[in-house]
């Protein structure tokens, strides 16, 4: 994509990471939440610029509620809190990798990752023929 | 999100995961890839219906390209095929997990995941007392 929306709350993220990341028209991006050290995924959520930053300062996840419209820290209501181990961009700035310690579930249905509950395809059987993979 | 964008384009997809998918406002629902011995995050993609149904049915990750909007069956060019090995909705619908295996490198910058490049934040050095990790 050849432009970019412009962030949509003021925000206190480094001007230099806030000049290239590359927000969807909703001024957010995508941000994946990796246990730091199984490497399970663990949960998406989005970020503003401001999530973006608290989460790069605060040492805790935070997020920007879509439905609710507001930033939300993770686990600051469910005490299942997300300690920052790292945090990415990716190649063409549009998405956030996260790598955190999850205390607790990260899902809010109780499961240990949100992507636990409703598998579509398990142990690649697809019935594409094995010669072909 | 109380109503959720219809397709946009028409999609074989099996009408009972259709009908639960979340979609962005155009259509779309982000698609980690996660290399699926490892663990690691290897890139996120958007899927529209139709391509979620193609990512089920023929055993190669297949993406809405928001850029070219067209088709794209990771691979078909670079020949860094990812090959299904399972796919998973997350607790509201609106993301996709692929675990896959990766032929080659993930990112088309030639590095082995969209990750490696642009590192923010490391071994969790946010300033955050140790007392309150």
């Amino acid at each position: 994509m050849t432009s970019t929306p412009q962030p949509s709350r003021p925000s206190s993220l480094d001007a230099e990471i806030a000049a290239r990341l590359k927000r969807s028209a909703d001024g957010l991006v995508p941000a994946i939440a990796q246990q730091y050290d199984t490497g399970e995924v663990l949960m998406l959520g989005w970020m503003d610029d401001e999530a973006l930053h608290r989460t790069l300062t605060t040492g805790r996840c935070t997020y920007w509620s879509r439905s609710r419209g507001e930033y939300w820290v993770k686990g600051d209501t469910s005490g299942h809190v997300q300690y920052v181990k790292s945090v990415a961009l990716d190649c063409d700035a549009d998405t956030v990798l996260v790598k955190v310690d999850q205390v607790g579930a990260a899902c809010h249905t109780g499961a240990h990752t949100c992507f636990d509950a409703d598998v579509l395809l398990k142990d690649g059987d697809s019935g594409v023929p094995a010669a072909d993979q």
